[in-house]
C-alpha cells in the first residue's frame, strides 16, 4: 500500500490532478490511473499533471501530462498553467518565469502579479497542408477564409493550426450560433481529413470577442485555449482585432487574454485554481 | 479563510463528501455547497454528509446529508453505509452497530465483519394510496400486479413504495430491456401523481436478480439503493424470490445484498469505498 498526496486544480472547469513527483517517488505506470479519473468513484479529471525533475540543468522541473486512459498527452495550455501555479505555492520554486521541458518542447510559462499565468503557445500555422485542409480548388493556397459546404449552405471558415486544427466561423451572436448542429457537420466535412474543432467567434469590439468552441470528437466544451488562440488570431489577420495587444476571449467557462501580432507567438493568459488537497492510498 | 478537512466516499458509486463535524466546526449554511459538488471546478459529489453530535444521550451520533443545492435531504442507504465506515475508521467510536439520528428518524446500521454495512430500510408499502397509485378501475385495491397502459401496450407492474415509489417489470433479459423507452413513459404515466422509479429485474435464481433502475427525474442510474429494495420485495411477494435470506441484486454499479419477508424490515447489506482525504480552504 503506497499513500500518495496530490492537489485538485483547475484552469477554467478543466481539471487535473496534479502530482509532486519530486518530493515523493511516483510511478505513473504504476497507478490505476483509469480509475482516479472516474467522478463518482474516483478523484475525477480531465487529465494527470505529474511535476518532475529536469533531464537537464538548463530548465527549472520537467512535467508530464497524462489522459484518464493512461496514454501520455502533449502539454496543453490549462495543464501548464495549472503548473505554474503548483510549483509556486508549494514552494517548489521562487522563480514566477519558469523554465520547463514537456513531452512537446521547451516552454517558459510565467506567473502575472495578478495571480493568472501566461503561456507561450507557439506559432499558428495556416498553410492548407499545415491544418491539414483540403481546398475545393487549387486557387486557394494560404489564404484566410476558406469556404466549406455544408449540404447547400456555404460557410465561410478561417483555417488555423494551434498544434491541432481550427476553423474559426465569424457570427452576429454566439448565443443563437448553430454551433451543434454546424460544428457536428464541420468537424467531420471532408475537406478537413483529421476532422477539425470548430469555433463561434463574435466580435464585441477590437479587444473582445465572445466565442463558443466544438471540440473534435467531444462535443461544445467549456473553454478551449487552443480555440482561444486560433480565434483571435483568426480575428486579427482578418483585421476584427488588435494585433500586439491582449484580446479578451469570453468562454461560457471564463475569460482568457490571447496576444497576437503576425510573425510571433501566441501568448495565453488566463486564471487558474487550487480546489483541494488531498492524500490518497493505492 | 476557513480550513477544511473531507473524506471523499462512495457506495456504488453513489459519491459523499463527509464531513466531520464533531471533531471540527463546520456550518453548512455557511459553505458554497454547489460549488463544492460542481465536478470539474469543485470536489464533485452527489450528496453531502455531515457527521454531528447527536441531540440526546440515548443515541451514539446524529448526522445531515445535503443535495448539491444545499437543500437538506432524508437519509439514503448509500449515506447509511457511508456513514458507518467514516465513524469506525475516523475512530469517533468502537462500536459496530450505530445507533443514529437522522432527519427520517434513528436507524441502528451495522458494520459486518467483512466490511459490508447493513441498513434497515424500513417496512415496504403496497396500498395504491400509499405509492401514490391510481388504479384503473376500484376492483384492484391491495394486488401485486397493477397494469399501465403505454400507448396500446400493456406492461404489468409491481408496485412497492420504500420511502418513494417504485414500479417494478419483470424482464427476460435486463441487457436487452427497453429501459430509457419504458422507463420514461412509465416514470410520468398519468396513474403515476408523483411519478415513479422504474426497476427492470431480471430473475436469475431465487437468490439472485440482476436489476437496472430509471430513477425518477434522472433516467437510469448505475446503482438504486431502494431500487434493489423495490424489486426483491416485488420478488418474494410474487414467489419468484426466498423470502428471509440475502438475495443478490447484481446492479450495472455492482452488487447489493435485500432480506425481506412479509411483516418485517428490509434490510440492505453492500459495500462502500473511502477514495481519498481532502483539505481545503474556503
Amino acid at each position: 500500500m503506497k499513500t500518495l498526496k496530490f492537489t485538485k486544480m483547475h484552469g477554467l472547469g478543466n481539471d487535473f490532478m496534479v502530482i509532486d513527483g519530486i518530493g515523493q517517488s511516483f510511478d505513473p505506470t504504476d497507478a490505476p490511473l483509469t480509475q482516479w479519473a472516474d467522478r463518482h468513484k474516483g478523484i475525477g479529471f480531465d487529465q494527470l499533471l505529474l511535476v518532475e525533475k529536469p533531464q537537464s540543468d538548463a530548465v527549472d522541473f520537467r512535467y508530464r501530462i497524462f489522459n484518464a486512459d493512461g496514454s501520455e498527452v502533449e502539454q496543453c495550455g490549462n495543464g501548464a498553467r495549472c503548473f505554474v501555479r503548483f510549483v509556486v505555492d508549494k514552494g517548489l520554486t521562487d522563480k514566477h518565469e519558469i523554465v520547463v521541458e514537456t513531452a512537446k518542447g521547451i516552454i517558459v510559462p510565467r506567473l502575472t502579479e495578478k495571480g493568472l499565468v501566461t503561456v507561450n503557445m507557439g506559432k499558428p500555422r495556416f498553410r492548407p497542408s499545415e491544418i491539414p485542409f483540403t481546398p475545393a480548388s487549387d486557387e486557394v493556397e494560404d489564404d484566410v477564409t476558406h469556404i466549406v459546404l455544408i449540404g447547400l449552405e456555404s460557410v465561410p471558415v478561417s483555417c488555423v493550426n494551434m498544434g491541432n486544427p481550427h476553423a474559426v466561423i465569424m457570427v452576429d451572436d454566439v448565443e443563437t450560433a448553430p454551433v451543434e448542429h454546424w460544428g457536428e457537420a464541420i468537424e467531420s466535412h471532408e475537406q478537413f481529413p483529421e476532422r477539425v474543432n470548430v469555433g463561434f467567434m463574435q466580435v464585441v469590439d477590437k479587444q473582445h470577442i465572445r466565442l463558443r468552441v466544438y471540440e473534435r470528437g467531444v462535443g461544445e466544451t467549456q473553454a478551449c485555449g487552443t480555440g482561444a488562440c486560433a480565434a483571435v488570431v483568426a480575428g486579427v489577420r482578418l483585421d476584427l482585432l488588435e494585433a500586439g495587444v491582449p484580446v479578451r476571449a469570453s468562454l461560457p467557462g471564463g475569460d482568457l487574454y490571447i496576444t497576437w501580432q503576425e510573425g510571433t507567438d501566441v501568448m495565453m493568459t488566463g486564471p487558474v485554481e487550487t480546489v483541494f488537497e488531498g492524500e490518497l492510498q493505492y
